[in-house]
Order: C-alpha cells, then structure tokens, then sequence
C-alpha cells in the first residue's frame, strides 16, 4: 500500500462520481439564539446590574455576541475540516499544526478574544463568565481543536490572575492576553487521571526560588505548537515534604523557554513533547506526553495548596468544556437540517421529497434542536450563577453555580454526543463517509464526557458534594421551577403541569437519595443527573414559550419536548430508585459469564 | 507535512512513555452463551425436531458453534487491528484489501462456512438460519469488515436458490460456496436509497437471453477485492418496459469475469469499480461505487419481479445486520471488562483498586453485558421463528419472524453503537486514544443502524406492515410473555411482576397504535419498537433467570435489567401517545430559529 498522506487518503476527491454528496453547510454562530437566551431565559440583566460587570451593558453584550459569532463564522469554522485532514504531527520534538490554525489563532488574538473574562487592570475585557460561555459555544461549533487552545489560555489567565504572585502576572498575563505566550494545564499522570492525588510528579526547591519540576503528564492537550512564542505550563507536582494524596500537590507554571531580564523567551527549559497521541477526533488538537527533567517552575500559590488552585480552574473548565459539547451539537444540528433540505429520497416526503418531510426524520431534528437549547440554556443558566457569586459572594447564588456545573458538563457533553450521533442519522449513508464531516463531529466531541472529568465522576459530584447541604440548593432550583410553572398555567397549562409534575418527582426523588448512605448513591448518579437535566430543560423550554407568547416556534418545540424528551425523567428517576445491590453483587466472574 | 501513510500514523509506536496504555485483549467467542439461548431462551429444540432441520441434533449444533467460535477467535479476530490500520484500497481499477484478510477468508472457506445455509443438495450444509445467525454474531465480533463478505456471498446463494433458473445455479452456487467466487449486493443509487423503488439503472434484452446492464451504483460492500478469482454482483435495474416503482424492477447477476464454456472466468465484463469511500469505520470492508456499461448480466428471478428477489435476501440480511451490532457489542464489552479489571484507578476502588470496583463503572459494564444478552436473545427468536416458517410453512411462525425481524435489526445495531460508545467511556481517556481499539468498535458497528433500512426505515416497517394484522402477531407474543411471567412467579415473584406490568403497558400502547392512521404512527415508530424490545428483553432475562434457577450470574444480570433498563420502556410508551402534530407542526423555518 502506497498512500502518499492521510491528506491524500481523506481528500481523495471523488469527481469521477455523478451523484450529489451532499453540501457542506458552513457553520453560522447562533447569534440570536444566545440574545434570546441572555434576555428571556437566564436573566442575564440580573448580572449586568451588578457593579462588578456594569460595564457589561446590553449594546455592549450584543456587539461582543454579534463580534464572537464573526470570529467562529469567518477566522475559525473555515479551519475546522483542515484539523481533521491535516493533524498536527511531532517532527525533531516540536508540534508542527494544521494549516490556518496559526493564522486564526492570531486572528482570536489581535480581535482581543483571548482577554474576554481577565480583569480590566491586567488589560483583559472584564466581561461575565456567560458572555465568555456564549464565546467557548460558539467557537467549539466552529472549530473544537483549535478553540481548545485559547481556552487553555484562559484558563490559565484565571488561574494566574487568582493565585500567583503580582511578578508572576506582571510577567505572563499580558502575554498571554496578546497571544503572543500560551498556556497548558499539566495534571494527568499515567496513574493518576481521575484520581488527581495519586500524581507522581516532583518538585525540588532550587533555594533561589525557583523549583525543579520531574515527571511525566499526559493528555496535555496543545502541550506545544509552532506558533507561539512561549508555551507555559500550569504543572501540578509533589514537594519533598508533600503530604501523599491532593493535600500535598502544589501549582507550578513551567514555561518552554525561561523568561530573560527583559521578559522575552530566553534559555530552553529541560522539558519536552514525548509524543503526541493518536485520537479518534480533534486531529488538529495535538495532545502531548509531556516529560519535564529537572525543568525550573515558579509557585503559583501556596506550597501544597496546588488543589485549591486548580480547583479554581477545573469548575469554570468544566462549564467550558459543557459548552464545548453543546456548541458542537449546534454544528452538528445545523448541518443535519441543511442536508434533510436539501436531500431528495421516497415518496412519503410529499411534494417537495426532501427527507425533512419524513416524520422521524423531523423528530430527530426537533430532538437536536430542544436538546442544544435545553443543554445551552442550562449552561448559561449555570454562567450566570457563577457571575452572581462572583460580583455579589452571595453563598446561595455560589451554591447554585457548584450544582448546576456537573449537570452543565455531564449534560452538554452527552447531548453533544447524542446530537451528532442523531446528526450521522440523518444523513442515512452518507452519515459513515467522512466527506460530509457528520461523522467529524461525533469523533471530535466524543472525548468531552470523558476529559475535564468523566460524565461519571460529574454525576458523583452532584450526588455526593452538590447535595451535602441536605439539598438546599437544588430545592431552591425546584421551588423557581414550580413557581414558573405556576405562573406558566394561565398561557401554557398543558405544559405548565407537565413541568410542574416533573418536578415534583425530582423533588420526591431527591428527598429519598439524600437519606441514603454516599456507597448507595454511586451506581444512581447518572441517571439522577440526567433527569435534573431533563427537568431544567423543561424548565427552560417552558420559560421560552411565556416569553415568546403565542405559537411561535419557541412554543412549538417546548410543545415537542414536553410531549417526547420530560418524560425520559419517569424512566431514569425509577432507576435512581433502585437498589445498590443490584449493580455490586456483579462479581467480575459474574460478569464473565 | 510528511507522513508517510496511514499506517506509519495510526501505528506509530509510544515505546518512550512509561506507562502501560492496557492491553488489547482477543477476542473470545461467547460460545457457551449460545448454547444456554439455544437450549433455555429461545426454544431451538423445536427447529430440530422438524424434518427439514433434522440433521441440525443437538450434539451436531453444539460442534458447529464451538467450530465457529474457532474461526472467529484464530483466523478473523487477528486481522481485525489489520482493516483498520490498513484500508482496502484502489490500484489500478483493482480494490488491494488489508493484510491478512485473503488469508482468513481462504481458511473461512475451507471451513465450509460459505455454505452453512445452502441446500445439502447445492453442497451446503444446510443448516438452520439460527445457528447461521450465532455464527454471523461472532465473525461480526471478531472482525465485521472482513465478515461482511461472507454475509453477502451468502446472501447471494440464498437469492439465487430461491430465484434462479437451474442453469445459474448450477453454475454459481458450488463457486460462491468453495469460496472461489464472492458475491455482491447492488440496489443503492444515488437517487435511490431507501427508495429503492426511484432507481435508475438500465437493462436491454440482448437477444441471446443475456441483458446489457448499464448504470452507477453506490455503497457496494466488498465491491471488489483481489482474492476471488470472480465477483458476482446481483444488481436490481429497469427494463424498456418495467413501470416506474418497485414494480418495474428486475434482478440480474453481473459477474465481473464472463464465465467460459468451462464455466471459468473468462472475458472481463464491461463494469468496474469507480471509487472506494472513505469510511468513518470498516476500513477493512471497501466500499464501491460500481460503474455498468452495457454489461452482460442474467435475469435472476421473473423479468419486473426483481423485488420479490431482493425482498427475501433483505429480510434475512435484516437479521443478519442486528448481529453484526450484537457481535461489535460483544467484542466492545469483553474488551471494556477486560480493562476495568486491568486499570487501577482512584481510592474508593476497594483493596484491588480496579476501576471495576467504582459503581458507576460496574453499572455500565452490567448494561453493555445485559443489552448483548437481551439483543442476542431477540435476534435468535427470530431466527427460530424463520426456521420454523421454513420448516413448517406455519403462516403464525412466519407473521411472528416478520415482526421481529425489523426489531432484532434496529435494538442489535443500536446496542452495538451505545454498548461500544459505553466501552469507550470506560476507558476512560485511553477510550479516545486509537491504540486501544475501544473506538473502532464504534466506529465500525457505526453503519449497521444505517445500512439495509435504516432503523427508522425498520421502526416504520414494525408500526406500518406488520401491525397491519391488527397486532395479532404481536399479540401472540404477549400472550406468552405473560405466561412465561405467570409460571415464573413462584420462583422470582418481582421480576416476573415487572415483566408482566410492561407487556400489560405495551400491549395497551399496541391497541392505540393500531387504532391510528399510518401516518401518525411514523414519528412515534421508534420509540415504540425500543419500548418493543426493552419488553422482549425482559422476558429472554427473566426466561434465562428461571431456567438458572437458584442465584447465578444470570438472574443477578435479570435483577439489575428489570430495575434498570426495563423502565426504560414507561417513557417510551408515554411518548407514543404524543401527537403526530407536535413533530410536523414544526416548518424548516421553526427548526432554524
């Protein structure tokens, strides 16, 4: 076998074929759809009233929407098929990228994207974590393996910005604003994913104040590439005297090249890329091994308070990453409904014949469609809690932000997976041959469940740590529910009951889990996550229709999701009910049988 | 960039990092699972007390399986990592297939297998259509790219000893059956998938009793290769004077090399392989487009009547397809279960410290496990039932293999794509990692809910023509669900409880269903042949728990379905009853709001 490249096998065009592929619609951010959300669903106004985000008016938020949406449209979906075409390789230990990201990621950088949420005295925007949640969606429907990196960057702005010291900001934030530096976060180890404290990695004290960092990472998503300057690692690491487990973890910034007196890259530090890893999407996102040898660090934080550090981080990553999934169902909708359009096939199809006109292939389009609204309204919902913590530290709009987070996450990944699975669907054949890129979607967003925690571990997050207050939080959330419900029956009574019913049983539901024992709630958490999500995005869904009155197709598709999608919530809820036992008594020999 | 192909970049070895990524663990045919569904779930004692089948005893079936299962295990499975590494390709007008696979389908055609189902008096051995079945579930396990051309050659020899006239059959059957030749399916064009009935391809009568065949065609399996020594390809086309439709349709073979005097290959046909696609999966398996110009084909069958041809190798390639998702999930599942018990993780994994150990984990290990058995189970019931059709010619038996035709393809395709999706997630982020073989497992099992009718296709086939009894087919399996139930209460009274409570629910669903127009049955169709399964399901567990007997490995597996999986079927139902006017209210104009 003699194929040239993978670009050759992929691109091989088949013009010698008389038949219509179908058309690759071009990806177009949902402008509107945030706006109507910011305005009628989440109650975005409540956070621009604050002080914190005064500057963040409604011109303001509408021109940055219309602004972001231009990025991900012109500068980033017009990349997005070359990342899978062309991965990014390793050649003499430097990640060679895919051709446009460097480009676009310049475009991201000079448009100021790479500051949205950093403080206005660190030259950042200032802006709310929802305004740069509607950013993350937007760009990770245009291009998920390029938008990666400026949000690795920004997560490290945020982490720098919380806890390193003032010569560490002075020195890495404006650089990393300007995109001229970017930054990685460094926490898996080959034992120790999930269970971040088993991490084997150390750290020396230099006397001089700097450190030396020894270990391996892996799964570092855009550990290097060859358009930046400088790439900075955000490295967790064990000191001598760092008690085993997550207590005795610091944070280190590790940077390729150490900064000279005058703040340039100067000396190359004893770190590299070992190899990159071979995935089933995001090609054009190069994920390294990473191996540091003695390589010098700065503390970001406290000596062996690296958790709480990154904790900072991982939660808004976690909303970021729900988002990721959300937006590349979006893409993967969008094209879906472009090709039923357009696609002839049988006779059922009525006048037109498009596959549109056929009633499951319109109900998997309706599913799509009342999915990304629901996942995007609930992670929006999830954005503006965090900001109402954040401008006013009121404990129960924080609380509020830490429940809804796992649910944002788990939920937004697994619709992100479902819609572009549902996507493949609709296309009927067409939907296996890569050409298409139906079938890029569902590789590419495929690792969101798994990554910034499995959609598991969210689910033992929200059971276990989200509902040690007995409950409270999420009460409140139920309580706004029936309450718009109530208010919903005079308009939409038929759906105001379904809602308010739904939420009656997660209520139920939920009373009983918190009286069993933590062990009991393990093999019930998934399906409990997904039915709070369920019951949100009828809560949501409801709250667009009053809003838009009459029977627009706001109203029509909560109609749909009330009718076909809620009532997954009797089926999962029943299953939370049941016992533990069921799932541990499967011994691996069992389960060999 | 320069790879240097494919396979310098799927292969590329991480001998530098340190850490051991799991082992890839062969595949092991589940020959003792079909034993235990042959002889305690699905009642094949009865295929071998017919006549017609009288030679499948039990001693001769439990060989046929074990030597199947060594087929599958030794010669397919290790060429699985080959197709995938190595994609078919085109040199020349001539398909070069992957590594290994001439090897393995040589051997699979010294075995024999090519003429498990052909009449003794073709050379076959004339076997029953559900010990085919479980030998199709395993070769699909073992390696489905390389397994598909089997499954069509033997669908081929299926058509052509129900259609053809003598003289072709004579010729082609002892071919295809030594292995020396490999048959084809080719009815998709691009105007015409799953409206067969649009397609335009051409015949002439030749005057000599031959046809010229002219046309493209798309989506061909195994539409060349270069190990047979002549490719027969079944072709649906019009002729002059076939009216528009299915109707006017006629069904010939084309094979690539016209035979000789000596019925050898002879002189190239006019037709040839245009293009392979490039596939999100099956990489071992091409995919053709096929050009014919003037092309001498036979007529198979009567002239117009090609459909009556096609329909009866469809049904049973129906059947054949819901395994080949039931063998992926097999192979995903034991692969997954394998590294749970392999990959150490986090701290409330117990003394071993397996990810095993974690709940949620063990959770999704029981619903890959208790789905294959319920899929498995479904597909073999209906493979009995076309057995005793064929034996008895029972318009009972025969209405009852109708139904569960279009179920056991659709439940065993969908739970090949969720079981090897949930294989991926519990793996973790190895899962999207390549070199675990965790994702072409779902990559590859993609296509079995698109190909031979879609799984809406089979949904609208299930509520359309075969409730068009009235349900009594359905019906009749009620009635014995519900007396299965009824005898398992004394020895397990709440899942008997629960089967009985869901068939009572279905069946209720069932007489609303029939009382309503075709067309509000389309978008509700499926998830009522889900809900369909969920119940079947239920009673192949509760039928295998009884049979156990006492606390085994199976009625632990039953317990955690009825609590789990089994309610899956209320919301279902529930969204049955969901108005037709909710999906096609909605105008392409609502969906792009």
């Amino acid at each position: 076998m003699c194929l040239a490249t993978m670009k050759d096998y992929y691109a091989r065009d088949l013009v010698v074929t008389r038949f219509n592929r179908g058309t690759r619609m071009p990806y177009q951010s949902p402008v509107s759809d945030f706006q109507f959300i910011f305005d009628n669903v989440v109650g975005f106004s409540q956070v621009a009233e604050t002080e914190k985000f005064a500057e963040a008016t409604e011109d303001m938020v509408t021109a940055i929407l219309a602004e972001a949406g231009k990025v991900a449209d012109e500068v980033m979906a017009p990349v997005q098929r070359n990342g899978d075409l062309n991965p990014a390789y390793l050649e003499n230990g430097v990640v060679r990228t895919s051709p446009g990201f460097a480009d676009a990621f310049a475009q991201i950088a000079e448009g100021g994207w790479l500051g949205i949420s950093a403080d206005a005295d660190n030259s950042g925007m200032g802006l709310p974590t929802t305004v740069a949640t509607a950013m993350n969606d937007m760009m990770s429907g245009a291009c998920l393996s390029l938008a990666l990196n400026p949000l690795m960057t920004l997560g490290q702005i945020e982490a720098l910005e919380h806890h390193a010291s003032d010569a560490l900001k002075d020195l890495y934030i404006p650089k990393l604003i300007s995109g001229e530096w970017c930054g990685t976060m460094n926490l898996t180890e080959a034992g120790a994913g999930s269970d971040v404290g088993a991490l084997a990695a150390k750290a020396e004290r230099n006397g001089d104040g700097t450190y030396a960092i020894s270990g391996q990472k892996i799964f570092i998503t855009w550990g290097d590439n060859d358009f930046s300057k400088n790439i900075c690692h955000l490295v967790l690491a064990r000191l001598p005297d760092g008690v085993p487990g997550t207590k005795g973890i610091s944070l280190f910034v590790v940077p390729k090249f150490l900064p000279d007196e005058n703040g340039e890259p100067g000396q190359r530090n004893s770190l590299g890329v070992v190899s990159l890893e071979h995935k089933l999407g995001l090609h054009g996102s190069p994920t390294a091994v990473m191996e540091y040898n003695d390589a010098t660090g700065w503390l970001v934080g406290e000596e062996h308070g690296g958790m709480a550090a990154m904790f900072t981080m991982m939660n808004n990553a976690r909303l970021g990453v729900g988002v990721q999934g959300v937006g590349v169902a979006e893409a993967a909708y969008q094209q879906a409904l472009s090709y039923s359009l357009d696609r002839k096939q049988g006779k059922t199809g009525g006048d037109t014949g498009m596959i549109f006109d056929h009633a499951d292939v319109r109900r998997m389009l309706a599913t799509m469609k009342a999915d990304v609204f629901a996942s995007r309204s609930i992670a929006l919902a999830c954005a503006v809690a965090i900001d109402m913590g954040n401008a006013t530290d009121d404990a129960d709009w924080k609380a509020r932000a830490a429940l809804l987070t796992p649910i944002a996450k788990a939920f937004g990944t697994d619709i992100g997976n479902e819609v572009s699975q549902l996507g493949i669907q609709v296309h009927g054949g067409m939907g296996f041959i890569e050409e298409t890129g139906a079938a890029q979607f569902a590789r590419d967003v495929r690792v969101t469940s798994i990554y910034e925690g499995t959609n598991g571990i969210q689910s033992l997050d929200l059971v276990g740590r989200k509902l040690m207050d007995g409950g409270e939080a999420a009460y409140r959330i139920f309580e706004e529910i029936e309450t718009g419900a109530e208010a919903a029956r005079a308009s939409n009574p038929i759906m105001a009951e379904a809602v308010w019913q739904a939420t009656e049983t997660l209520r139920e539901t939920t009373e009983y889990l918190v009286s069993v024992s933590m062990a009991e709630r393990g093999s019930v958490a998934v399906p409990y996550l997904r039915a709070f999500a369920r019951v949100l995005g009828g809560h949501f869904h409801l709250t667009a229709a009053v809003a838009e009155g009459g029977n627009g197709p706001r109203t029509k598709l909560a109609r749909f999701y009330m009718a076909r999608m809620l009532p997954e919530h009797v089926s999962l809820l029943s299953q939370v009910r049941a016992s533990h036992d069921d799932v541990m008594a499967l011994t691996p020999e069992d389960l060999a049988v």
